[in-house]
């Protein structure tokens, strides 16, 4: 697998794109992104589980139900388009119509996201406008644009691209994601789901029911690891496209080529959800909190989760506390099995809880560990083997800040 | 019911308090507490559901099984001797063997209670010098001086008494608490917990069963509805203590004077719940969040927490931003079933949400609610006629300064 300088949606071949500025955001900067395949691509998408999701969300779903390929996605940021009844769905379906008609493809070809303020309705001619202009400029070159034109409170865009060897075809994935706070997975399972906008596109000849188990199997480990505030959109999406111009040999269910494929759309999912995380509202810091030895993969994901979204863990992490006790506190509420007497944790390989009481290790190791921008928490809970990492990030004044003084 | 000036635990008969400062603290404050019952009194308590917890908790438990009666509680503030192992465990023992020592009365005649730094081994040489002073300082008068020996974050000691007449006799409950951060009840019933530090004591001649019942009445609308955070401590307790000095016929189970009684105790289980949300570490704001119209009281329940524990519906409120779509995110993912196109939600009385839509109520008339020092959001979810209200405060800049730049 080889990762693609400044790679992103436009790396994989036959995929153009672009980003506008059509006056929805109040800063002037893009906020209309058209992602296009030349020839029709097969394709999957996760959604959030949140009832009271977008129509945008809604719409997707019916696509997905009833079109095998789709050539095109628009997206809009600046506003959700969720809460907005009817209107909100006569605008999404009008945002899929102009798009497939400037396009020349048929609406259920198109995919519609949104994302920013909930519950104020699209304004819709600025919209209409703007697609308008994004199908002018697509191009090759256009990934970059559309991956700037998906930020809301995301302080940089995120993308990326990796190319792999199948059968002797070079086959790229590229991928870009926007999201930097109302950032949590739900936590139950099976149900795929989301949590943020990202798209992943790919020049391989797929099959439709491989792609979709390599984005079912990427989101486990990805998008669904994440947290930054707990909070599940309502508007939360990841489509992928596989429009075959690799020319490679079909990639079927089984084949060892699809393993190859799936290690390599997860690597990009992983990137991308990490992206997510370092950008996270107010975020100062990245950390990986691991839980081990738990009865069950759920119980370390349970006990992970409500560690890395714990208000007291994530300000002690700001503010380099090595205060271990709110970690324990945690996980005593977290409501999994745990042996009491014998949990341990860890800042990286330093050993700060043994039998659960702390140890001798020096608290300025501790502190070094924990001002750093990346760390990892790790915790044994001593009753099984079974273990989960979440990806999360502390909690700061810019995170107050951010979601109290302005209109998000 | 009549409320009494300046009331506390030693406004029942027969109770002494005292406060003293031990050096616990590096402020110099106020940092033991001694509750003394002249007659040995009828008790209940309520502890933490957290798996790690305090070794004060596991001793109080005990106590709650083998003991008719107890004579007194000690609270040291400052360290929370939770993760302490088996040292903590023999100090526990030791500050009650001080206390009865002093005290003359025996070892499970007394409770303890701790609070405070979690994981640091108590300073047990000055406790006990601590608990012989405050055992010579036990006062009539001592109340207020026991209410300011527990807190920790709080800026404020929280206190009140009320009284009511039983069948003739005046009977008084008066009650302390502490606890600004940590706070969250669990969510699972119906096991009765707690979720910080509160101590009731009443001088009502009453059965240890009916005792019992008033207290567990009382956990739902009060420490059981309140969440500053959402993490549940180590170390949460309620005590109550009923030592029969006002003379009246012993209350019982079922009578009249029972729920006569059974309303005033919990009207200031309530009031010191409250307190403690209004004190809330950086709280500007009280915010009563309640969910009606639910299938369930136990789903009310568990969306109204989960609006109340939001990070972006908590800093919306700080920043006095109406934004209601961050509450319709939060009722989307909480899980519980909702009839998703006729969600309303209510700032006070103005309705700025119908049918799950933005109404025209102006934007500044939102404003001007969500500036006030208390405020009501009401969301009915439509699809039964259950409901249930959860106190909360607001998430400011102080949080994150009280809980990154001290070790608390």
């Amino acid at each position: 697998m080889k990762k693609i300088d400044n790679g992103g949606i436009t790396s994989p071949k036959g995929f153009k794109a672009a980003g506008v500025a059509a006056g929805l955001k109040r800063s002037g900067k893009k906020d209309i992104a058209v992602i296009y395949t030349e020839s029709p691509a097969n394709f999957a998408g996760a959604f959030t589980s949140n009832k009271l999701c977008a129509s945008s969300i809604d719409y997707c779903r019916r696509v997905v139900e009833r079109s095998d390929t789709i050539h095109a996605i628009a997206i809009n940021s600046g506003n959700a388009n969720a809460c907005t009844g009817d209107q909100g769905v006569a605008d999404t379906e009008l945002m899929a119509s102009e798009l497939a008609k400037h396009l020349n493809i048929k609406n259920d070809q198109v995919m519609i996201s949104s994302t920013g303020v909930i519950g104020v309705p699209l304004p819709i001619d600025k919209i209409t406008h703007g697609l308008k202009q994004a199908v002018d400029k697509l191009s090759f070159a256009g990934g970059e644009d559309a991956a700037q034109a998906i930020m809301t409170t995301d302080t940089i865009h995120k993308a990326i691209a990796v190319s792999i060897d199948v059968d002797g075809y070079p086959v790229t994935i590229g991928g870009i994601a926007k999201g930097a706070g109302m950032i949590a997975p739900k936590m139950k399972m099976p149900q795929p789901h989301a949590t943020m906008l990202a798209y992943i596109t790919t020049d391989a000849a797929i099959e439709p029911d491989c792609l979709r188990h390599c984005l079912v199997n990427s989101l486990h480990g990805s998008f669904n690891r994440i947290t930054v505030d707990g909070d599940t959109s309502t508007n939360d999406t990841v489509i992928t496209m596989a429009n075959g111009a690799a020319g490679n040999p079909i990639i079927k269910t089984g084949a060892a080529e699809a393993e190859l494929f799936s290690e390599a759309f997860s690597y990009v999912a992983m990137n991308l959800a990490k992206k997510i995380v370092l950008d996270g509202e107010g975020a100062t810091k990245f950390v990986n909190v691991t839980v081990k030895n738990a009865k069950s993969e759920s119980q370390a994901r349970q006990c992970a989760f409500a560690i890395a979204n714990s208000l007291l863990c994530k300000t002690a992490w700001f503010g380099a506390d090595p205060n271990w006790g709110r970690i324990l506190d945690v996980i005593g509420y977290s409501e999994i099995d745990i042996d009491s007497g014998n949990i341990s944790v860890f800042y990286d390989d330093l050993v700060i809880v043994e039998k659960s009481q702390g140890t001798s290790t020096p608290v300025s190791d501790q502190i070094a560990v924990l001002k750093q921008k990346e760390f990892n928490v790790t915790v044994d809970v001593g009753v099984g083997n079974s273990e989960f990492s979440v990806w999360t990030c502390d909690l700061s004044y810019d995170y107050i800040k951010i979601n109290a003084e302005y209109h998000t």
